[in-house]
């Protein structure tokens, strides 16, 4: 049964229950309705993630029903959870994974602000110094890609390579984050909906007023190496 | 006192407590206010459905007190709430079990955002996967019909009968949802009000980008027949 | 200390309760920040009324600090809470129990929505059957008025004098609305927020479709007549 | 250990206790996301503040983990929470309390609907009678400035000084607000992005009506002096 050996399985253990408590965010924030969003985290040390199982109500979201995958997305069979199907989402977040090898953690939501950008395919302009601290400048909308093969995985990759933003807008569909840890990624979906929202409404009432390159060159330096108890643990991107 | 023989007094009883429970997603989902919102269910097996009653608080509604009514909308004497006044639009709920008989759920709400689209007389854009994946486009408008007759129920029937949506928005009154079970039917009235939501702020904002025919009709296959657990359980429509 | 006979004690007694709780509705429905907002109820039987204090948290209010007025909004000495000082709208309400006998409970809150139509002096026009059904139409502007006479009670009297509508946008100030009790009064400030809020969004989209002026009437009546288990409960104007 | 006598220490634990429990109002308005925001409270009688840490989750502040900082914005040693680094806007609120002697609580956010005003270098426009009570005219936009050095506390006290208002929009930034005491700057914090919220709604949808300036002036005059049990506890400015 224990087919990773003793550490792996410790640090699997831990990864389940991370994804798992992390779901709650998602509907803390209000950043999901009914089954949709999805996080996942990998295993550090292993070919590995953990992600959650598809259309399962958030109340019964917990450790032994998240799924355990490999970097091509295949469930690990005879593992705690395996008996469901994955998010339908798991191959994007396996691309991601194999492709990013920086990536610890991805995140999906259909978020109403975000997603209305993204039904526009534009851009979230960098015109708040927050975006500046968490995105380094604009929010970048990933290219139009159903669900089927890789083409979202791609989309995203090619999206945020070389990009300071960890998140990205699929066009007509919403956004993806990804972060150094699962949790990371989380308070990116949490960043990108509240900055849509801003956004959103700034500027329906009028001309929004931009910031300067050099200030947000500098808040993002700043707060990707100041801020909080552990800016280490961040994303550097 | 148990008119229907064992079977159907279980069925009914199952019924009573799903519909009763089911109402508390009315509120979670912040779809009603007041005692505004109903959720009905047809009892697997007899021309009978289970529906709230008119004007009671959300916190006061249990199994006991929902109301077992025929497939003309009539009060079954002698049960249990049939002392109450069944909710105000029973006649509309009906008429869709008396026309649908795929149907196994209807609500009906005033939510915010779908209401807003109604108000306009506008059928909602399918210009997010979302909308793809759970209606196969547009939401429809349903005909202007007030509450005395049947023209409520006619009006849903002959929006979505042939119709991939599972939700109508009735004109200047809200959206109504139909589902192969009641919680089918409420999966489609929070979805309703959340894709009203998003692209009421997308459109907004500026032009929306369309999406294609073939894509939207490639997502609605896959996500009718592939997402969670359990899709053989949704109303294939 | 008993200075009203046992029976319009009571009566006080069973009021104090009622507008103690009922301020909770102002919060769980998002009507009201920090200790903005107030109910007041009539003591039937007697001259008086009982009102929240003023400036004091949503938290800390309960049946033994809400406070005793007579018609004039004189706070009767020597009772509890008598300490206190009286919501600063107390006039307000007052006016309103002395010139509309009619009116058992009155409710003034700067709800977000309903505000918004207040500060631009324009009618809610009734384009949802809900807005038909509760308030039979249109809901008014009242005057501009400020603090310190009688004319924001004159502004309410005037405005709902003869009108179907309980709810009364007081121009740059925000929604007072009246009812049969003061439960009454508060669904009613519940409803004209909601439609406040469909309406705006609604007409933000583009064109609204009208409801015309007979279906207006029709469902106005039947609402009046016919919904909920005890309408004969209601304030029937 | 007990480094400021008795009297002060006395003062600090308070103080600790009433910033720790003023964070939860940020969460509870919906004024905040993930860790962002920060309140800080003057000692009484000492040339000290105490302030929220850096980057730390809402659910885990307490009296314990606030840092007790000179008005430099040095964080005392030895004092509980000293091993943590302080709210990274600690030199703004530090800069208020050594140029403003009268403010006796400074709360930063970037709520929703201030932010988006922020972000067009707009100031909201006094057109209702609660930003009069409140604030006493319009929200002054202050300049943009960003963290680094004292330029954003210089542009909150340029702003503020010789203004009615508690509350500045920083450009592209977001609201900051003073006050007697930090449960006052809270409630301005809360008032701000009510007021903003309305406003931006209310001009959405039309013309706005402004108040005759003399109206403005007397209802802040009165609230200033009359509203709620102690208003003398209130910051006159």
């Amino acid at each position: 049964m224990s087919t990773f050996g003793p550490q792996i399985e410790v640090a699997i253990a831990r990864i389940r229950t991370e994804i798992a408590h992390l779901h709650a965010e998602l509907t803390a924030n209000n950043l999901v309705v009914w089954t949709g969003g999805n996080v996942s985290g990998r295993v550090p040390g292993a070919d590995l993630f953990v992600i959650k199982p598809s259309g399962v109500d958030y109340a019964d979201l917990a450790p032994e029903n998240m799924i355990l995958c490999d970097l091509d997305g295949t469930v690990i069979p005879e593992t705690p959870g395996a008996e469901r199907a994955p998010s339908s989402d798991t191959a994007a977040h396996a691309y991601v994974y194999r492709n990013m090898p920086e990536v610890g953690g991805v995140v999906h939501t259909h978020s109403t602000y975000a997603t209305a950008w993204a039904a526009r395919a534009e851009a979230i302009p960098c015109v708040i110094t927050a975006m500046a601290d968490e995105f380094g400048g604009d929010i970048p909308i990933g290219p139009f890609a159903i669900i089927g093969d890789d083409s979202i995985g791609r989309g995203i990759v090619e999206t945020l390579t070389g990009h300071r933003s960890r998140a990205v807008l699929m066009q007509n569909h919403g956004p993806f984050t990804i972060g150094s840890t699962a949790r990371d990624a989380v308070k990116a979906a949490v960043m990108v909906e509240d900055v849509a929202r801003t956004v959103q409404f700034a500027r329906s009432g009028g001309a929004l007023v931009p910031i300067p390159q050099e200030a947000i060159d500098s808040l993002y330096m700043r707060y990707q190496n100041v801020y909080g108890q552990t800016p280490q643990g961040e994303l550097q991107k």
